[in-house]
């Protein structure tokens, strides 16, 4: 699908982004954490990243969100999408390029390995922990 | 102990944090990846954090590092830190505390638990995966 173009995202996409997000956030069964009313058309794909610091590598990117819509999978865009957040980043001088999915989103694990990417919580054990709400408020004394 | 000060760090702490760093990088069995030649007295304990944003969580607080030192562990200078961290991060507006821990490491990972942290990868199955080196080059096509 040589038509798709991957560009930065312009203030007038913000709909249809917030569109998307809500669509992964019932796909990765998380929906009652989004709350999401605007409505629009076309956009069918999107990346959100940031730049992040580690003590040992420097800095590095980490991809937040990635999201294509299910009519559009299995064409490329996710990979093209991943391609271009690591162009941008090798830009910006980064040395690690982190992203996290969940265990059951075999697709996607197969894609990141196929890409080149290494499971860190596999191969080295790493586990990701959160504090939230009331545990935040509790270990803050507040 | 009553005595231990939990602190911004300043820049006269750069050659005693660097030396920790490397401490810590020789005890997750990482220290090839660390190269520091700086010494200096005192410091007992750090923690590294920054601040990011996730789509549906709004602002967070990663805590990158944190390290005590082997002889001064069991007095409960980790959890004031990660206490120290909750406070900055509430006060900032953050919603959500994050860290990755080793899963070898049963007694950090222990720790978290006891302060109210959840364990993603446990609870929800998230795998953290990363490109580095020639994988992002290639996937950028450099």
């Amino acid at each position: 699908m040589d038509s798709v173009r991957i560009r930065e995202a312009k203030e007038g996409d913000c709909g249809n982004i917030l569109r998307l997000i809500r669509e992964l956030a019932e796909y990765e069964k998380f929906s009652n954490q989004v709350k999401i009313s605007e409505e629009g058309p076309c956009v069918v794909a999107y990346g959100i990243y940031y730049f992040s610091y580690s003590t040992w590598k420097g800095r590095n990117v980490y991809l937040e969100d990635i999201y294509v819509k299910p009519e559009y999978r299995g064409q490329g865009i996710g990979s093209k999408i991943i391609k271009k957040v690591a162009e941008v980043a090798l830009d910006k001088g980064c040395s690690q390029f982190r992203l996290a999915v969940l265990n059951w989103n075999k697709r996607a694990m197969d894609l990141y390995k196929a890409l080149g990417a290494q499971d860190l919580t596999e191969a080295e054990g790493w586990h990701s922990f959160c504090f939230e709400g009331e545990a935040m408020r509790e270990l803050a004394g507040k």
